[in-house]
């Protein structure tokens, strides 16, 4: 099996609408994880960077989340502006976006 | 944020009935990712190791499959049966299971 630089998942978890932890999905995670598929063909990681829709993650007040493997680096708060953020300076630069890194 | 041990993400990805490649939900993932956090809590690994479903992880023949970071061994063919030898013997003892991996 391909052992990826970056394998990353993004939370795209669904809760009802009146459920108070509210959920990464209804913060647009769906378009989030389409748009680094494209990123990553766009700087052509396809094959050696991944990126995973996944369940829940934990810390849903700060959604968008995920985590990037093997290093194990967590994002919070992640928009769509953020995509090419990430992908360039960290899948291909190798430096974790700071500023969205959950400690 | 925490570092898991052993974070596992299961694919349980749908696909409907006549899509030839078949799918890991169809093969009893979501049980399966049940199964694997009753197991986790049962070896007292809650909050060390962690067990998250994800989207299609790939290898859709040989599922249900799911992958452990941060190692990154990749396993397939998983079911219900394999849980507790897969939480025992890697989680907990540090050994893959070597049938199961997919190489």
């Amino acid at each position: 099996m391909p052992a990826y630089t970056h394998h990353a998942f993004v939370c795209t978890n669904v809760r009802p609408p009146e459920n108070p932890k509210g959920c990464c999905a209804a913060k647009g995670s769906p378009e989030l994880v389409a748009a680094f598929k494209a990123a990553l063909e766009r700087h052509g990681l396809h094959g050696t960077a991944k990126v995973t829709s996944s369940g829940c993650l934990g810390p849903c007040a700060r959604g968008v989340t995920m985590v990037v493997y093997p290093e194990g680096t967590w994002y919070g708060g992640v928009t769509l502006d953020d995509v090419e953020t990430i992908v360039s300076e960290h899948f291909v630069g190798g430096t974790p976006v700071a500023r969205l890194v959950m400690t």
